[in-house]
Formats: C-alpha cells, sequence, structure tokens
C-alpha cells in the first residue's frame, strides 16, 4: 500500500499493508490532515520515524467485530495498555505505556491502510462530512482546553496565534460566552478569527484572565506572560522539538497557572461538529491527492490552514 | 537608627528613621528571619539595592490609629495602591503598582525601625513569643499552596527541597492528610522532615500527584517533572535570579499544570500557630544580634535552617 513516511525526509513509500488482530480493525484511509505536529515531526520533535499522520476518517473493511464493517470511522490516536490507572480511568492518553498513531512506536494515517484498536474508533455520523469528519482530532484537541480549565462566561481569554489549531480553539473557547481575542500575525487568518465572532489586537498593554498559547513557537510563552493577568492561566497548546531559556521566577511571582493540554476525546468534538458549532470549511487550505505529497507538505508549511490528503 | 542595607554588598548603616503618614505606623523591630530571597537579592535577584529584609515582629510605637500603639504586630509585606481591581478583592500582593518590604520599593525590615500601612499591620496573640512570630510571613507563604491548589487527603505529594520553607511547607501540607514524601541532599534537615512525619526517599522511579518545588534552584523544576505523574501539579515556591533552559513540550505532552505560588496571606498562618499546628522551633538554626549581621549572613548561606535577627 502507498504510505507518506518520514525517515529523515518526507517521502512516499510502498510498504506492508498491516493485519487486524482480535479487537482491532482495518481501516481504509478516506481523507487525512496535516498537523503542526506533523511539521515539528519533520523537524525531530519526537525524534520520530515511520508512516506519518494522526488526523484521518475512513471505512472499517476487516474487523473482528463484525457491526463495525462497513461502517466511516475516526479513531483516537493514544493507544494505551487498557490496564493501568490512567487507562482504567478514561486517560488512555496518559498510559506510560501508550503508542500514538504516526507520533511514537504506531504506524501512522497517512496510508491506504491504518488498523487500530476497535476501543479507539468512534462512528462518524452521516450527516457529517469527510472534511468535517477529518478535524475531530483538532478539534478534539481544542476542546481539551475546556476540559482542563473552567472558562467563566465573563472571562478575557488571549488566544496567541492564528494557526488552524488556534482558529478551532477560538471557536471552542467562544462556546463559553468568554470574549475572546487573537494575536496573530497574518491578516487573512486574523479575518477568519473575526469572521468567526472573535476579536483581534496588536495592542500591547492589555491583559486577559486566560492565555492559550497556540503559535507553535518556543517564544509564544513569553508573549503569552506578557498578556495574562496575575493569578491568571497559561494555556500550552504547542509542541516543538526546540528548547526556550526563561526565568520561572516571573510565574511564581505572578502566581500563574501553566496548563500543558494535548490531546481530548472525540464524542464531544462529534457531538459539536454534528450540531454546526464548529466552522471547519474556513479553515481548509487546500486538499491533494496523496501522489502530491510533496506539494502538500510545501502547502502546509507555508501556510497554517488545513491541508488534506486524499487517500482514495 | 541601624538598617542592614544592600548595595552590591550586604552592609551595617545608621540611616534616618522613617516617619510614618496618616494610616501608617511607627514599628520597633524586635525579631526579623533571613529569607532565602534574601540571599537571593545578594545575587542580583529583583536588582534590589536598599533596606533588607521582610520577615518581622515589633511594637507600634507611633500610629495615627491610637488603639495600635503599644502593640505586638506582624505584617504583610505587599503594600498595595488600595483601589485596583486586585487590591479591592484582597489580592493587594499583586498590586501592579504595589511596593515589597525589603524587595521592591520599600524599606524592608532589617532595621530598628519600620513604617507599614495600618492595614498591613497584625496583631500577635499574646501565647506566640516573638521567636514564633517571626514565621509568621513564611507559614502564610507555606499555605498560599492551599489556597491555591486542592490538595486532597489521598493525594500522594512530594516537595523537592529541605530548606527552611521546604519544612514549613511540608507542615501546611501534612494538615490536609495528604502523603509527604520530601527529596532533599542534607541529613540533617531530612531527620527534621522525618521528625514532622513525612516520609524521605532518594528513589528514581517513584510519581506523585503534585510535587512542590522548594528546593532554591533553577534545576528543581526539572527534578520535579520526572517525579510528577501525567496530569499532576507541580507547585513553583522558589524565586531566583537565574535563567533555565528547557523545552517545554514535555509538560504539554504530559498535560502538567505548573502553579506559581508566593506570599499568602497572615490570618490562617497566626492561627495555625497559635493552636500549635506548626514546630517553629525545630526551624531555628541561631539568633544573632544585628551588629553580627555578616555572621548571620554567612551562616544563613551555609545553612538552609532559620536565622534571626535580634535588633533589642
Amino acid at each position: 500500500m502507498k504510505a507518506i513516511v518520514f525517515d529523515n525526509k518526507v517521502k512516499l513509500m510502498d510498504i506492508e499493508k498491516p493485519v487486524a488482530k482480535e479487537g482491532e480493525s482495518l481501516i481504509e484511509i478516506a481523507k487525512a490532515g496535516i498537523c503542526n505536529t506533523d511539521i515539528e515531526i519533520t523537524r525531530g520533535y519526537m525524534e520520530y520515524s515511520g508512516v506519518m499522520g494522526h488526523e484521518f476518517v475512513g471505512i472499517v473493511k476487516e474487523s473482528f467485530n463484525s457491526s463495525l464493517v462497513g461502517k466511516r470511522v475516526v479513531g483516537e490516536i493514544n493507544v494505551g495498555c487498557g490496564d493501568c490507572e490512567f487507562c482504567r480511568s478514561g486517560l488512555e492518553r496518559h498510559c506510560y505505556n501508550r503508542s500514538v498513531l504516526g507520533i511514537f512506536n504506531h504506524q501512522g494515517a497517512f496510508a491506504e491502510y491504518l488498523v487500530l484498536p476497535d476501543k479507539n474508533l468512534f462512528i462518524v455520523p452521516d450527516s457529517m462530512s469527510d472534511s468535517q469528519a477529518v478535524f475531530t482530532e483538532p478539534i478534539a484537541a481544542a476542546l481539551e482546553i475546556l476540559e482542563q480549565v473552567h472558562i467563566q462566561p465573563c472571562d478575557k481569554v488571549a488566544i496567541v496565534g492564528d494557526g488552524k489549531l488556534a482558529l478551532l480553539i477560538v471557536q471552542a473557547i467562544q462556546l463559553t460566552g468568554a470574549d475572546c481575542t487573537v494575536f496573530g500575525k497574518h491578516e487573512s487568518k486574523l479575518a477568519i478569527a473575526e469572521k468567526f465572532g472573535a476579536k483581534t489586537s496588536n495592542d500591547e498593554n492589555l491583559k486577559f484572565d486566560i492565555v492559550v498559547e497556540a503559535s507553535g513557537k518556543p517564544e509564544g510563552l513569553m508573549f503569552a506572560k506578557k498578556k495574562i493577568k496575575p493569578r491568571g492561566t497559561i494555556v500550552l497548546k504547542s509542541t516543538y522539538a526546540s528548547d526556550i531559556t526563561i526565568n520561572m521566577s516571573q510565574f511564581v511571582v505572578d502566581e500563574i497557572n501553566i496548563v500543558g493540554s494535548r490531546c481530548g476525546r472525540f464524542e464531544p468534538a462529534l457531538r459539536l461538529i454534528e450540531n454546526s458549532s464548529f466552522n471547519t470549511d474556513a479553515l481548509i487550505d487546500k486538499e491533494f491527492n496523496v501522489e502530491d505529497f510533496d506539494k502538500a507538505f510545501d502547502t502546509s508549511l507555508q501556510s497554517s490552514l488545513k491541508v488534506i490528503l486524499n487517500f482514495k
């Protein structure tokens, strides 16, 4: 089968089709999305090599659970051991022995076929298009903020960054009624934030109760510090390969709460896509056939909107 | 009056006695404690120069509020504007225009006399000795953790550091019923932690729900990261002059909550000292007369237990 592999560089390869074991299903990938984490992997993040990708929608082709065969599914990307304190409490995404689709120890979704445990799969409602469904994973990641931090309707929230994840986070936070302001550098993307009803600003002096750092850059944390009120909460959504040099005392003096935030649950993401709470169409840059993967990655590097790969 | 001043180096000087204005009181200092922050100031922290010190107990000698005159008092160290959103909500310690006793823009307590606003003063119960009362400020700082983080009776908590603040934090956290383990380097101080009922350990593999970083060193954060469970909370109590180089992605991936924690409220500290919830006697290294300030600072640099200066 065709697969996009990272091994020092990104290449299209012909590799063996995976085989589902008991409790697993074989999924034929329809579409997959390129995430900033995929770009960071090409820069050395997680020292991953193998089939890339973790955002997908596809059809179950083979499964030991016959009721799944033929179903259109999306899948959670963390594969836990199923038996530890984290897995038992529904936090497979923090299992010490987990593998992570296209990021750590597990074949990714940029391939014609993928095997995942049945417990990771969620059936996509018929009303949802493939291009919407492929956003389930990043929308779950945006909603993870609301699982971790109680954002109140009167809070003033800043989002640092105007990329594809930032623009999903804007929509997630607006569900709380909070007053959202986006700090970004790209006029066309700030225009999308405004279309979603958020404010945009470059006012140096504004201060916020909550700042979500989704710029994808290490320097984003320092910018977030400038924008946060004492006793406020900075949510870190960016993962990247590089270090920062920082004096932590400033966070102690102002009693700032820094919350790392990664993957979220798929159920609420699917509910909220289905009831039209998220505009995903405005966030699609372009779709490419898998053969044009190099153009797809180039576009993704240059643009911060979503690039989708078509495998069928 | 005599005062211990930092101005490139620590020196005993004769300076003018301060004068109380309306709403303020003149306090004759009895005892003052040397804190790790004082030591960090001598290393450049906050770029402070002036009279040092912020932990004290003394007697009100002059006040526009006659009911205060003759009273034994301790005092909160942050002097707020009294009119901003923070001051109005009881968080003077986060007022943007605050001064801080012996740390920022305000004469410190290592002097024969000190002027503070009446609203900063708390009368010390008669049952409490001066040597106990001088611990009110650091005990309030330890209790600040309980104001910010909900520590549950079944939580496993690690304290990184075995210095004087760490040993107060141990006692504060034990009030919650949580299971406390101290990671330190000094046998005599670890023995005190054990005397207080905490465990001590150097087991590399133990993981905790909450880790309090009170080592006073930038590297403490990395040690805390090794000890924290995914989704756990690291409380940062250390302030220091130097930077660290760090990759923040590890906190994102494990969804760690980092909470900066500084000064706390005096009322609960006084209540808990009065009802014998804190053993402060075990934490006193030595008391010195002010004239022996150089020996006092040398002792404080070498030891992590509390050094007290006597001004009377």
